[in-house]
């Protein structure tokens, strides 16, 4: 099967967890071994994976004079994580497979209403006193995440995967594939039709989705640090979903930056393509796969 | 013709010109002009680059707890300039040539001698004091540079690109390819037998020399900010040299981390393969190519 792989922000970072180099090693490695099983039980793999931690911790430390805007920090993002993780699943083949790492560049629109209305969130949690401070000195937005603050970006609609072709060029030569990091880098056309780079990260499970429908994908898993979608997530009556219509799922509401988008993608590509969508844990993915964990969501 | 061209730091930001993100994109743009002009003349490019002022940049703003490696950033800086250079291609082309920038490893010798020895500048030149504190806070290497003094890492003789077979499927099915940049990801086998990252810079131009060889370049040319390699450089007799055996300028002496590493790394193309390399001007690229310009080294 050709099969989309995307690794959650919470696949590669411990919940709460602050992003070291040795942190993001050891998870990332982890991830690696988890995706090889996956290849090894004979299944093609395009894996994008997300950045939210990492594009926040470059957006913090690029400050000042050289404050890079977040589609170049986006590409930073992709070099960095999708470096570590070719290198790993090369460790895990003993360089006996074929990889490759694409940057990738995902158009949007550059009047999507999200512009106007930032959802996507970036960084560490912060305390009051200094998200308070973030927001006077660098005009940021915030937004509460529990008992903590997070910077919230916009977050546009990918329309289309600059790299489609040479992605899929790739992977019918039986190369895995590492692209569409971070959501992709956010470029958009100018009036001059120039194609110019946004400020905005693209949510990861929609360009995962978009990339999964383009390449003729035969299933999409988005893999997290979760066993299953949940009603009632966080209150006595939490129950996991296992097998379900996108229509049921696409009924109920889930948390915007966290499960919400993960649902609306796995809809979106399960009405699209009559194909089926996978969430759940990252070491559970061939379960997962063959529909014995996770949430399973069908036409 | 299959021509490497490499990109010199100095081609990408003018000598002395402070790194922020509107002289990177001016910069880039420039040179993707250049390149969209060789691209049409006929050729078929394969793109590589240098990251000093980045990856110097990156390693000055990562610190403290979350002091990433050479390696990281190395990757860091083929996703920021990589993604840059290919969208102003793109836009060059109007969208209708093909480019994908790849993520490059190569492979280095653990026991290269070139980590007791660090000779590779990279980041902004300091003033004394500024040296000497970072010195002292963070243990780098400092090596003066005319009035100023500037870090310096190992450089190690790349050995092998991990992503090798990749690149030559995607040039032979006729995209242009940007990949190498900052002289490849330096990676190493540990005792163990795993790749690991390596804390170093390799030379963006040895890196390019081995890429063009082992894709079987027809040519391989060096652009940087000069018009050719001079004699006498700086002094009274400066003399610029045209056309030259590898073996007679293989006998000269050049500046270590600038026109050094150009002279040699053309020697070894020209040499290995009876090929011919170029050094010049970034505007001069297609008369350097012609012989009408620029430095050209032949057997």
């Amino acid at each position: 099967m050709r099969v989309v792989i995307a690794l959650g922000g919470n696949a590669l970072l411990l919940r709460g967890e602050p992003l070291t180099p040795e942190a993001q090693d050891r998870n990332i490695r982890r991830a690696a071994i988890a995706l090889a099983a996956v290849m090894k039980a004979g299944n093609d793999l395009i894996v994008t994976h997300g950045n939210g931690p990492q594009v926040g911790l470059l957006a913090l430390q690029s400050g000042g004079d050289v404050a890079f805007p977040l589609d170049v920090l986006g590409a930073e993002t992709e070099g960095m994580i999708g470096y570590l993780l070719q290198r790993e699943l090369d460790n895990a083949f003993d360089g006996q497979a074929t990889f490759a790492t694409l940057l990738t560049q995902i158009e949007v629109d550059p009047s999507d209403p999200a512009f106007a209305r930032p959802t996507k969130p970036i960084g560490p949690g912060y305390g009051k006193a200094d998200a308070e401070r973030l927001r006077r000195e660098r005009g940021w937005t915030f937004a509460r995440d529990g008992a903590s603050f997070r910077r919230v970006v916009a977050s546009p609609k990918p329309l289309r995967i600059l790299e489609r072709d040479v992605i899929a060029l790739l992977v019918d030569h039986g190369a895995t594939i590492i692209c569409a990091g971070g959501g992709g880098i956010p470029v958009a056309h100018r009036p001059d039709g120039a194609m110019v780079g946004v400020e905005a990260v693209i949510d990861k499970d929609h360009a995962s989705g978009l990339l999964a429908q383009s390449l003729g994908a035969d299933m999409f898993v988005m893999l997290t640090d979760v066993d299953a979608v949940c009603t009632g997530w966080g209150t006595d009556d939490e129950a996991p979903i296992g097998s379900i219509s996108a229509a049921q799922i696409g009924a109920m509401s889930f948390a915007e930056g966290s499960m919400g988008p993960k649902v609306t993608a796995a809809c979106d590509f399960v009405e699209a393509t009559g194909k089926m969508a996978g969430i759940g844990a990252l070491e559970d993915a061939i379960a997962i796969m063959e529909g014995r964990s996770g949430t399973c969501i069908y036409r």
